[in-house]
């Protein structure tokens, strides 16, 4: 290997950004995001992340699989409030062959606020054993590898 | 027909009851629920209605049949704060054939304010068709008869 | 007034178009949007639509004013599936004093089929009063008036 | 004090039950409950061990104080389908001031089935400054220390 060859995974360091604007129903009563909202947003921004790479989520599915969530670790540094625009970061954090955790990071749009931050657990799921897969597909998996 | 005899299909005019309480996500930034969240519980009530008939929704499809809402026509009139606890209230309105108007009304658990009311609109569909039904298996048509 | 005159109001003839991408939180058991989902989008299209016309709505809430739903009205033609890039129509459909009555469309990307239609109505809140606002402020007034 | 006897706190070890039913609204296009609809079902849950305590949220709330989400730690084991009944336990896991940590199953309702399990930890707040309570008034700290 040459000195100057890219190290394997290097894309992960660098993160995917999701821009997200805060409406009525994303708060609660304390005029705040409720803290479950978050999770459609961190949805939303791997979905995109994919579809960046060229495979849109419904693709997957029609292939004969899904990347559901299996473990959610975040915590909440500070709330977001209605009307706020954020950024959700998306990036890869580790992969063991079709286990993939993701790393989070919720932050106003200039970065000075960090509101959440954690790591989702996610495994590719064959549809019609309904198992976990032991392979994927080609086009599943070079987007997988190229995240 | 003597002058007590019940109308015919009398049973429509009971209300079914389904009781709500308020969590915060539930409610939006105003401290009152969030308007779509009623559809939340209308469909709750709606199918709580069926089982007290002895179908459940999921064996409904699982016979091969759905019923969605196609159309809503609902009117707010006070608003309901987190803490409340509420009935929603449940009957059938009118039916031709397989589509259904089901009128609901939304109150104060002592029935001294209404919150919300008015009338969806669900059709019968069949799922292997993904058409609306011609007619429905005698174990669902009892229950729709029923309502 | 000249016959070449444009006719009052007539900005509420153009949609307001808000573009959605259709991921897997919105849908159901059927594999299509839920029909509570569609609300979400429709006051995300209401409050971009009141943004472009230079008025956030949490501005709206910080001078003192809300614009809550009190009715709905709305049928739904034909199922949004996972995957789905739709767009959502708004327009004024009328108005007197603070009461707005919206009208909406959600259409394929191409704008061959029909999804969803039907009319939304607000109120202008006071938040002081909580009670119906006799007149809104003038950076208000200036926004839904150009509506 | 006996070698048999029950230690301090031995309430926690006792799992409060609270039973959900799966509506559609639940569930996805995987025909599953969708991940993030479990964490309205802990919120129920908890607000529903709380007031079994004498202590409503929302009386909390009007005391000036509420109890968020600050971190969130779940794994999900096996799928939970639509008109499932589930029941939800709930105990406190640890406390340190006003920083709880409560473990939460989500099982079948035989017990036979782990759907869900993991730990969310909550910190109270005053409302008033808007930053972690430092003590808590006596009508919150006699609920939470019989948590």
């Amino acid at each position: 290997m040459s000195s100057n060859a890219q190290p394997a995974g290097s894309s992960s360091l660098e993160w995917h950004k999701y821009p997200v604007q805060v409406y009525p129903h994303h708060t609660d009563y304390a005029g705040v995001v409720w803290h479950g909202t978050y999770l459609t947003w961190l949805e939303a921004a791997r979905i995109e992340r994919l579809q960046a790479l060229g495979l849109g989520y419904h693709e997957m599915v029609n292939l004969g699989y899904e990347l559901p969530v299996v473990e959610i670790n975040i915590r909440y540094h500070t709330a977001v409030t209605m009307g706020d625009r954020i950024i959700v970061k998306t990036r890869l954090e580790a992969r063991a062959g079709v286990r993939i955790i993701l790393a989070h990071r919720i932050e106003s749009v200039d970065g000075s606020r960090l509101h959440v931050s954690g790591n989702l657990t996610l495994v590719a799921i064959d549809r019609t054993s309904n198992k976990i897969a032991r392979t994927l597909p080609e086009a599943i998996e070079q987007v997988i590898s190229s995240l």
